[in-house]
């Protein structure tokens, strides 16, 4: 049965319906909040007595004067000893807007980098490793905890970056952080903290390094990469305090940091006491030799190490840490807990547990294989379709940069690619100056299979000469 | 001769005996890294400063500066240029390594406010849902997401909170983030943005907000509560353009804003175009009446409301949201973009999943009668074991205050109580000035059961007289 509301009470409409689902009390007060929200009943505007409403509705007078009183409390409504009911305030109706989510454009070849294989992910394993720590899990670990991240996830990481990365750690040297993003966030507070005004970071490079240093406080300055890397001379020229490098695959231009510069970086760093912030990416998969271990290993005082598994599981996850100097470790994690009290306790158990029974190392291993593979059709497939292309950066990760004819717009190769619904990612963006270097494209393979590799090249190699 | 460390100092109590072996500064040293050790000094809480710590302790203030900078060294302590000294989050020992949590002293009955029921997280219904995400979950889903969260878990949480707090939100005005901490930031980093200078938050409260609020570059000021929560007319004479409240169970005092203070807090709010920030940290728990609506659901264009998984789950799963006006949330976004690039994928999936299944508020139907019963027996005990101790604060959560008698040492208490094992909080430590009020005793029964609630209180109730 509905009851229509109206007559002598105000000029709108409220309908009880007894079949509907919760009391009739609550959906008195439901309708007389969205009555007020909604602006159908107006700031100052009397309600009926709840004698009057409780006659037209059909109801006890108790059940309207306990509406009137619970919407009173909340500050619907207002109530004067003696005198009407009234309704108390004009809340305007939230701005809802349809859910508009930011999206890439849709290309059937989206060759953008820093993505990994996004269908490999280890579902099977991570659900293992979840069901694992379902068993086990203790009560203490579903509380607050150390902000520097569990124990169990700091041991399985220092032990994993000493075996992998050759790094020099301990578990009182990791913090667990959401990944790069934050990682860099902490250390760059933490060195903002200790009076550091300056941090070089390459150039090319993530030009959005440079946003985040200014957010911190600091002054980012751009120093040139080379063939060999960062160009170490440059960087002691600027009177940074720190520098943010990709030794073992720069970005975007895939080079390794050749070892003189390894070794001038860190004189660098020991001369000034300065801070070397290795972005240690994507250094898990690397084709035509042996791992380079990390800055890290080399000079523990003096380099943060930061790691994440956005590139060997998922960014999804958002798990990764920061090694660095005890000192610093510490100071990271109360900036740590002041962001974000600790990263979420079961993700850190679950990545421990898939760490530590070399199910993630078996991933690795399989992936390294799967990449591998791309590698060898983008490569091949360059040389199909367009053999004058020179392909550099290969030597690690999943991505790699094709030069273009000296003179060539970039910026309209890739207009053209993408009228043909093939992503591509210019050097330009990269540079703190676009038009500063020669053009180029940087081909992200490690969301596409060998197939759509093959295919998306064939699409646009014409535009590549 | 031993001599006591209470009342304007920390929460507990050193011992200094000078007929012991070895110096009064190697006794303070050992003294303070033990306590920082056992967790009765917590990471980041601020020491006295050396003048006022000997003073109490009847020595040289040399000795205590000596002993502050011992451990400064040693990195239990953290002291930076003008600010206080506080405690560091990496005692360095190894006993605190192999050890559980840095803030859980070794108390058998810890009645600490603030943590939920950890046991009864409700594992078996999580791994449920982890399961569905693992059979539904897309590639897409594993990549960078929306830095507001992923749209499912927005919209699921926009009719939540639209459902059982009264709020006035779209999935538009939803911004996930990892907790109370994380979106509070989240919310300051865009109001110092927007050139605001003060916000105002509650006295007594978390000062830790404080701290919060200069970290953002803006200046806290403090605004007395009374037995009707904040005073707003002391807000308005602060010139401070945003506020943090708590509205439906304010912390510690455990109040609860009434109506006519609702209503004025708006009307500032409209006035002066301010912005309310709600935390809304335990409202989902409410013993005597129906739930207080959300201050957001009355005015969506002037609060930004706070909430979190944190007690109506677990801490350890870091999951919250914000519901702002959508001018105000899309700034958040790119916050959240800048600080960890959004919230874990597959949490947000989970959670969306377990609440709407319907499985979500079976627990917190559960836990309703579960805090109902311990509420029930903290009050049933302390009227059985210390009579004329008033408890307030009774109308939500899992805390309540305990007034003490005018004039007693409320240090005292808590330092005789943690002698006996009983883990208490006194309201000192809420207060901008510690002394400026009553005595009392903020008693969390969150985590504790019913037959350890009794024997806790029977175990000290006579140091409530």
């Amino acid at each position: 049965m509905a009851v229509d509301w109206s007559g002598s009470t105000p000029s709108f409409l409220l309908g009880l319906d007894r079949d509907k689902r919760g009391t009739l009390g609550d959906q008195l007060q439901e309708a007389l909040r969205s009555a007020v929200r909604s602006g159908r009943l107006s700031p100052g505007e009397r309600l009926p007595s709840s004698r009057s409403m409780s006659k037209e509705l059909g109801v006890s007078r108790g059940l309207v004067q306990s509406s009137y009183e619970q919407l009173e409390a909340e500050g619907y409504l207002l109530a004067r000893g003696g005198s009407a009911t009234r309704v108390a305030f004009t809340p305007q109706s939230s701005d809802v807007e349809a859910g508009a989510t930011p999206t890439a454009a849709a290309m059937t070849y989206d060759f953008s980098p820093g993505r990994p294989d996004l269908r490999s992910f280890p579902m099977r394993d991570w659900m293992w490793a979840c069901g694992e720590v379902a068993r086990s899990a203790s009560a203490a670990d579903m509380g607050y905890a150390d902000p520097r991240g569990l124990v169990q996830l700091r041991d399985v990481v220092a032990s994993y970056v000493r075996r992998v990365r050759g790094s020099a750690a301990g578990a009182a040297n990791v913090v667990v952080c959401s990944g790069f993003t934050q990682g860099l966030s902490l250390t760059l507070a933490v060195l903002a903290r200790r009076g550091m005004r300056r941090v070089a970071v390459e150039d090319p490079g993530h030009l959005e390094m440079a946003e985040l240093i200014r957010r911190a406080g600091l002054e980012p300055v751009f120093v040139p990469v080379d063939v060999d890397g960062l160009v170490v001379d440059d960087l002691a020229a600027t009177a940074a305090s720190a520098v943010i490098v990709t030794p073992a695959h720069q970005t975007p231009t895939g080079v390794v940091l050749a070892p003189s510069r390894r070794q001038a970086l860190l004189t660098w760093a020991k001369d000034c006491e300065g801070i070397v912030i290795e972005d240690d990416y994507d250094s898990e998969f690397r084709y035509d030799k042996k791992p380079v271990g990390s800055l890290q290993g080399l000079s523990a005082d003096r380099v943060v190490s930061i790691g994440s598994v956005s590139k060997s599981l998922a960014p999804a996850l958002r798990l990764g840490w920061v090694v660095a100097p005890g000192a610093l470790a510490a100071e990271m994690a109360e900036e740590k807990y002041r962001a974000d009290r600790g990263s979420p306790g079961l993700d850190q158990l679950v990545l421990a547990r898939l760490m530590a029974s070399g199910r993630f190392d078996r991933h690795l291993r399989r992936m390294r294989g799967v990449y591998a593979g791309r590698r060898a059709a983008l490569v091949e497939a360059l040389a199909a379709h367009s053999p004058g292309t020179p392909l550099t950066g290969l030597a690690a990760g999943f991505h790699a940069v094709a030069g273009l004819p000296p003179g060539t717009d970039e910026g309209a190769v890739i207009a053209a690619a993408a009228e043909r619904s093939v992503g591509l990612q210019g050097l330009a963006r990269y540079r703190s100056d676009p038009l500063s270097g020669p053009p180029g494209i940087v081909f992200g393979f490690g969301d596409l299979r060998e197939a759509s590799i093959r295919t998306g090249i064939a699409a646009i190699a014409d535009l590549l000469n």
